[in-house]
Parts: C-alpha cells; sequence; structure tokens
C-alpha cells in the first residue's frame, strides 16, 4: 500500500521587501498574520485554522521557497521519504518548529526542478481574543475587517519546461490523481489538473512555452464564496491602487477567476468562486481535446504571463 | 399642480445613550459617522452622498423625532405649507443647519400624530481622505472596514391605530402612491404601502392592533445587495452579541429581509435584499385580499412587536 | 413647466430572419414573447408588467426601429410635440394599437438622426395562466424556465458620430439630467450617461470615431440580479452555441456587465448587474476626467465595436 | 488496516404514489430522472455523475429503504463484511444491477435499526444528448430548465431514540469522524455531525427525544450554491403550492436551508448553501457546549418535527 498526500498545505514564498509585501497581502487581500520570526511572516486565510497557508520571507530577490504538502498520516512521511529514495530523489529533514507551527518535515527537488516539502503536524492556534469568532467552527472573526478576505488555500499553477515529465511523475510517484487534463492535436499536453487529496484540483501543470524558464510558480489561488466578491476583490485593488490581471470563468475547473499580483514581490494570487468537489473515489478523468475550447466556452482571460520561479 | 416629495430622507432619533446606541450603529452595523455637533451624531451609509439619513440624539429616554422628506423642488416647500395650512396643520420652520447639513425646513404633526419634517437642500459632503473612494460615483471606500454596511436608505415602517385614518391622507394630502395594500375580508385594510416617489416602497403603514399605542416607527429600512448579505449581517450580530429579530421574505414588496435592534434604544434596523422598484407613472396598485397569503407565500416572520413611539 | 419623460419603455428591432432570432431572444436569453402580429414578435423580460420592451420585426436587414420613451403624464405627449415643433422637428403620430399594446404615440428623428418614439398609455396583460405567478406582485412564474431570464429593461446605449450634438440636445430640449459624464482633457467629451427620469442612467450617449457610420445602437441593456447571474448567461450561451462579448465592470455606472449578439441580427443585449439609483432630485453630475481611469479601475472589455444602425 | 468509506451516496425512498411524489422531485425540485423500473425512479441532481442519489420506489406506504454508502476502494467491501460479521451483524448481498446503474453491494441493519447499504460501483450514464452540457465537465444543460436544480447530495439526518447508540457504533465500527457536536450539561448528547469521508458532516445523528419513534430518517440536504438559491428555491414551492418548513442558519455546520417535504409521502429534502469542507486529515472535533448558542447564534428554525421511519 502505498503512502498518500490529504493535501496541498502552504506555499511558501519570498519577497524582497517583506513590509512593502505585507501591505499587499495583509491589508490589501485580507490574510491575517499568525505570527512574525525574523524575516518571516506566517500568513493565514480568515477561514483557515491551520498555523499559515504562506511563509513569506524577505531575501534578496523575489522567488518561491517550497510548496508544502500534507500527508494523510504522520508515518506516511517516512514511506514517502523510502519512495523517493527509491527514485534516487535526496530528502533534507527539517525539524519541528524550523518553519513556525509546523512538525518534522523533509524538503526535496522534484525531478523537473520544483521545491516541494512534505509534513503531517501543522498547529491550529487560536486568534488573539479581539479577533477570534465567537463560533467555534470559525476561526476569526470576519465581520469588521476587510471585505474581500479570502477563505482558504485552494490550489497552486506550477509552470514547467517539461511539465509533461514532471505530470507523469506526479500522479507515478506520489499518487496525485487527474481530475482534468487538456490535450493537443499533436500528442502533447497544454495542462494537467492534479488532485493530491482525490477532492478537488491541488496543482495545475502548464506547459511553459519559454522554454528557457525554469520550473515557476504562476499563482496561488484562494476560495471565495461567489463571483460578487471577485467584483469586490476588484474594487478593493482599486481603493489600494493596484493594478489587476484578468477576470473571467475557466471551463476547466468551471472556476470563476480575479488575479492579482503583489506589485513588490510579483507574486500572483488568484480569487477563485465556483469549481467543483469530487468524493468520488472512482472519478474518471475528463479529457478536453484541442478544439473542444475553440467556441469560447471560457471567458476572460488572464493579461499577463508573469511567473515566478523558485 | 400639486406639489411632489421626491423621496424618504432621513430619520431623527433618540437614544438615552448615545455612546451605547453609537456601538451599534456605527461599530456593529457600518454606519458612517459624518458630524457630532452636540448631542446629536449624524450617520449615514456608506453608498449615501448626503450628509445623513439618521440623526441620533441622546434624549431622556428613546424616542422618534422626525421622518424627513425631500421635495421635489425647492419651491415645493412653500407650496406644501399652503397644502397643510389649508387643512389646519401648523409647520414649525427650521433655519438651514440647526439640522446638520440641512438647508431650510418646517416640522409638523400628521393628523394621526406622526412627526414629519420637509426639506429640499442637503449637504453632499465628501468623506476624510482616507476613507474616501477612488472612484468618483462612490462615497466611501468600503474595502477596508466594516462587512456589512448597508448601503442606502430605503423605508420606514410606520404603525397607527389609525392605520386607515394616516394612510388616506398620505395619498389625499401629500400625493402618496400605493404601491401595494392588503385588505381584510372585512373591509377593514392591514397595511398600505406607499411610495412618495413613485419609484419604490418608502413607507408602510401598519394598523396597529394595540390601541392603547400611539403612533410610532417599527423600522427603519437599509438596502443590503444580496440575500447573503442578510446571513453576514446575522453574523455581524452574533459577533457583537446582539440578538436578531427574525430572516426571512416578504411577500408583499418581495422583500427579503433581517430584522435587529439597537439593545439601547430599542430602534430597529431592516436590512433589506430584493424588492423592486417601478418607473411606471401608470402603475396599477398590487391588492392583496385577505386569503391571497393564507397559504404561506411569505417565509420567516419578525418575532417581537416592539416599536418606538414619537 | 416642461414636460418630463417617465422612462425608457421599449426598442424597436429589426432582423432579417424572426425565427432565427426569437431562437436568441427567447430560447436561449429568456425573453417572453407576449404577441405576434404580422412580421413582428412582442418581447418581454419575465419581471416587466408593460406590453413589451422590444418589439422585433422581420425586414430586409437588420435595423433599428426606434427607441420608445413613456411620457410622465398623458397630456406632456402634446407638450412634447410643441416643444419639438418648435425646434422645426416633425412627429408622425401613430393610432393606438398600431403598435400591439400602445396607445396613440409619435415618432420623429433627433437632429443627429436617431428614430424616437413617445407614448403615454401601454397595456399590462397577464401571462397565460400556466405561466402566471401566484405572486400577485410578479408576473411570471420564472422557477420553471430559463435559468437567466432577465428581469427588466435598463438602458440603451448609443453611438453617434455627432455625440456632443444629441447629448446637448437631449439635456436642453427633452430635460435628460446627466448622471455621470467622461471628458477627455482636449475638451472633447467620450461619453455621457443620461437619465429621463432622473433616477438612474437610462441613455448612455457615445461619440463615434467612425464618423463614417451613422447613428447607431450599440446595446439594450437588461437587469439581472448578480455577478453570478451574468456567470450564468454566460453558461447559457455556451449551451447554445452563442459566443459572448465580453465579462467586466464599468467604473462609470459601477455597472457589471456580460454582452451578447444575436447571431442572426447582430442586435447586442447587455445582462447587466449591480449599479445605482438615484432618487435624489438634486444630484451632481459625475465628472469623469480623462486620467481618472487610467489605473484600470473598470475591468474587462468589450470585444467588438459592431453597432446597428436605424 | 481497516476499510474506509469514501461517501454518502444515495438514500432509497418509499412513497405512497410515486406520479405524485414525482411531481414534487422532479417538477418542483428539479431532479432529473435518469431511469425507471418498475416501480423505481431512480434520480439524481443536475451536477451529479452517478446514476443516482435517490431511488424513488412506490410502496405501501411512505417509508425509507436503506442509507447507501460508497466504500473507497472495490475491496473494501469483503473488508466491511467482514468487520461487521464479527459484530453478529448480517449481511444480505445484492447482485449487481438489482439497483439500476449499480455494482455489487449488500445491505445490512446497524445495531439501532438504520438500513444501511454498501457498495462501491456505480454507473455514470451520460444525460440524453438534448439535456447534455457541452461542458465535460457538467452532466446536464442547466440553462433552459428549472430554476432551482439543487447541484449534488450533501448530507443525511438521522434521528434514532439510542443517538448515542447509534453514533459510537459509527465512529468505532465504520471509522466515521465526528466534526462536531452538541453535548448537553447533563452529560447526554443532543446532535453529532459525522463525516463518512473525513472532508464534510454526511451524518448527522440527532436525539429523538419521542422514545416511541422508531430510527428514521428527517432529511437529505442537497447544496445549492447561495443564499438568494434558497430564496429562490422558495418561490419554486410556492409556485408549486407546496409549502415549505423554515429558513435560516444553523451555527453547527454553519449551513444556511431552506427545507421542504414532499406533500405526498412527507420526505423532507434540505436545500443547503455555505457550510464548509474539511481536507485536514487531522481535524480536532468542534466541541459545542449546552448554552454556547443559547444566545441564538443560529437564526431561524425546522416548524415540523415529521420525519420517516425505515
Amino acid at each position: 500500500m502505498s503512502p498518500e498526500l490529504a493535501r496541498l498545505g502552504h506555499v511558501a514564498l519570498e519577497t524582497p521587501d517583506l513590509e512593502g509585501s505585507l501591505d499587499f497581502f495583509v491589508d490589501a487581500v485580507g490574510f491575517e498574520e499568525v505570527e512574525r520570526e525574523g524575516d518571516t511572516a506566517y500568513l493565514r486565510a480568515v477561514d483557515e485554522f491551520d498555523h499559515h497557508s504562506i511563509a513569506l520571507s524577505e531575501a534578496e530577490e523575489a522567488g518561491v521557497g517550497h510548496v508544502g504538502w500534507q500527508t494523510r498520516k504522520p508515518e506516511y512521511l517516512g514511506e514517502f521519504e523510502t519512495v523517493l529514495e527509491d527514485q534516487g530523489i535526496e530528502v533534507t529533514w527539517v525539524d519541528a518548529g524550523k518553519e513556525a507551527g509546523q512538525g518534522e518535515a523533509f524538503r526535496f527537488t522534484t525531478p523537473t526542478g520544483h521545491e516541494f516539502e512534505f509534513y503531517y503536524e501543522m498547529e491550529k492556534p487560536d486568534p488573539p481574543a479581539e479577533r477570534r469568532s465567537k463560533l467555534k467552527n470559525k476561526t476569526y472573526d470576519r465581520t469588521t475587517t476587510n471585505a474581500i478576505a479570502p477563505r482558504r488555500i485552494d490550489h497552486v499553477q506550477l509552470w514547467d519546461p517539461d511539465a509533461n515529465d514532471f505530470r507523469a511523475w506526479l500522479t507515478e510517484a506520489l499518487n496525485f490523481r487527474v481530475q482534468e487534463r487538456y490535450n493537443r492535436t499533436d500528442g502533447s499536453r497544454w495542462g494537467t489538473f492534479l488532485s493530491a487529496n482525490g477532492n478537488k484540483i491541488e496543482a495545475a501543470v502548464i506547459e511553459d512555452e519559454e522554454a528557457a524558464m525554469g520550473p515557476a510558480l504562476h499563482h496561488i489561488a484562494y476560495k471565495v464564496p461567489s463571483a460578487d466578491d471577485l467584483f469586490d476583490a476588484h474594487d478593493a485593488m482599486n481603493e489600494h491602487g493596484i493594478p489587476t490581471d484578468g477576470i473571467g470563468q475557466h471551463s476547466i475547473s468551471r472556476g470563476k477567476f480575479l488575479y492579482v499580483r503583489d506589485p513588490v514581490s510579483g507574486h500572483r494570487i488568484e480569487f477563485n468562486a465556483g469549481g467543483y468537489v469530487v468524493f468520488d473515489p472512482d472519478w474518471d478523468t475528463i479529457e478536453w481535446e484541442e478544439g473542444d475550447l475553440e467556441d469560447r466556452q471560457w471567458i476572460g482571460q488572464i493579461e499577463s504571463k508573469a511567473r515566478v520561479e523558485y
């Protein structure tokens, strides 16, 4: 029996100006700062119990530290280490607490060059009393603060010049399920939409046509309840003087989106509404063929190809 | 040609504890305090340009000062004075600026005992720079504050033991149009839903079965965009420890509602979503007959009969 | 005292293929066909009481018949005739019933070449029993049919190579109020957003840079309740194989939009959510200056400049 | 390693009048009828791929046939049989296809008397061509039919005079996780909110104070996207002359609800919006203590205690 992942948990990001980036993440977007440790701020969304879903560190330049995945059981950490070692991939163990709030973990580089972290334990700290919701099944009182306040991390989009190798490795070595994919008529594949836990898309792997670019993070998506929240997010960005990067809806994943980038670091957040969850363990991959979407079954588009490398 | 009113503009309320009531109106509900003058705080909703839609004054006990109506043209003020004098109703002129932000006005008591104020001019002050929206057609930046933030005043509900006299007088003397009404089989009428400007219900006149009560204000309704905002308003009240007074939808007016009262003064705000506007000058009154709604075409109900007298 | 208009009431459209266009207007979009008379189909939205807001006629080619405006009082019809005659504009009277459901009316050509119709009376026929809502203040039962079903006509956008003459004439001769406008630094004006009734934008007048085009109708906007309805409308268009023409939000008017055109006639419908109403008779025109919106305070855009001439 | 369930899959219901009940389930609520076999109609929601989530059979009187759960892997069927046999519970195997669309399954009675069915395979039939969505990741084109059209099955609420025994057995024998629970000060528990798959509440187990009643199904909940859909559902019920059973929001689960019962069989559907999903394998049960909710942190309530026994 192979080890299994439970979910996408957090992303470690680097910025050349921590305070400047917090203007974006905290003041404009509405993340909560849970803890500051040295040059790293730990952020979570208002409806998250975990210690953080973003670890934002000051560094020479903007970059991606790692993408963090929680295992389904504590013992799967060691089992995954064996799986990776069998493939000649070396893991680096990280002590509990080194990344604030997090238990023992290890990091490694995937064969095509993405930086991943696996862990099981993550603290669920209570918010400060004045921010704690009176409802026990909510974290923050979100009625007196930022009107966007995205709710929880949803997925990452990863670009890779070797996207086909990367997605094959995710399914074969790590047991990711393919929820949807888009195949070109020449046999190549533009995009693969994978799930670690089998319930929803957690990693979109996109073929990067600029082969000179290394593997990169295109965006981190956070859930908002409705399409009106996308427009409210656009309002909030306007009020903060931050340009947005496109509104619309993908046919693949059925996600309604608004993209916006931290002006300081270039890291991009997707506000995402809609989509769907799958609780069927026997899901059949949705196979889009080139041409299926030619008649514009999607609407709107992102207006920038920027992405940030590790 | 008879003078015409333009709209319901504001309501003057009295509270035994101004600061306590502002905890409700400003902190919990999200009104903006525009000006403080002596024991009176002038409040408006985030999407209002007028100086205030609520004037909240400290007094011995909770009460209603007056309901303020704007005339359609400045010269209608004098014409309405004549109309009222012809009926033997004495008006009391109020100098410009006595009620902050407001031009010359007069007040009077309606035949069944409601206190009204008529005026034409009202200032439209800019918010403080740090609260001003970057969009010229919005007043406040509502993206960084209270998540409810009702948008604009919509209607008042007035209870009267002589409701039929009151509504007849509104239509005959003041040219209110009846948008909807609910007739009982015994020929009496439970409710009349009137419009000063002909576009939407601005005054609901309800027969008060407790004849011992004087004419009273049951609630002031403010618009929110959607039904989800009603639930968000309920969340906000919970987080502030304020009980709510019922959620649901009226068949008459099609308004979706959440009621809540200021714990200090008992004044009730309705958060109202839905409803409809009428731009047809030739509207036919919607006539509900007793029995039309017996099969529960409405849903939910208000759980308290409390109202506040003048 | 000058005569006043009450509102935009309907638009007469011409199509080269009536049945083909009804596939769009009725089957895809969800208008109700109220009456068919010869080659004209009379359509209304599900939440309209008036006989029609679109009169769709088969003709040699696609065109705009007229834009219909209801006067505020019956006697204003004659008064407007005098106003127009004083300007040397000839009106053509149309008998009651010639346009189905409509009382006596007259048509005329504005100085820059738009075709207008003025009328006061319009029937409010009941829907067929099986389509009648059980609620007296609704027209159609909209719970068993088309999921978009736009609710009511909102505004027209008119393009004109002589836009400045046209908007000046609308305000001076017809008493339209300017709710918002966008001025260029060279003193010219790109757009003027006018209201016949003073409550909301009913005519957007846009300068057509292609001076070779005659005056034209760019789109007719219908209200839907929320931004999610815009995405639902996009879904519906997809399911009917009809491409859409852009989704987003205007800063001016605050309207959220989805545009789509009848594939047969090219007539464009805007599904419109948001926006705002004004009941203040003393409204100050919102003055946008070139540059105000340079930092993209709007989002999304229409992807086609197509419009249909009279 | 113990076998695991994947999810709540379907419920088998009995009605004294199949056609009458289909007026409710199909015409009023908007379920799709996938197949009819003898006296059983197989229904699914518009956003479900599975063959059915309700199997509705004509019988002498209204009743509940069974609650169907899908296992996480095919081999878990046999492993669960062993688990149950070890407890002295006899299972009855059902051939593939006996319940249309379903693979091999077994049924059994829980110790407190609920009828359960376990299975792994379920067909995912395509809708008829004229109802098939053009988008490959949707089942039905939902733009031309019923405006409610709930999306997917969410949870069941089960009442039991021995609720504490029942919920203990669910966690111990079947590995259900407790997502939330409500404990009384006397040590008893009013409600337990359990998850088969660990992602969301799938079974709410409520203590039935009328001990004379046997174990029963109170309602089946289906997801709708927003609170406005709850009001739309209420409209739809009105238009079909079907009374509703309460609107509001639970604090526990955070679900916004509208309840309605099939007038023929008494089976109750909950339209449910909001709520939350949990992808954290290390979730801490939310512990509500009596008194936590005394200050009305919920709103609205169901107005009937009716439930249907097996």
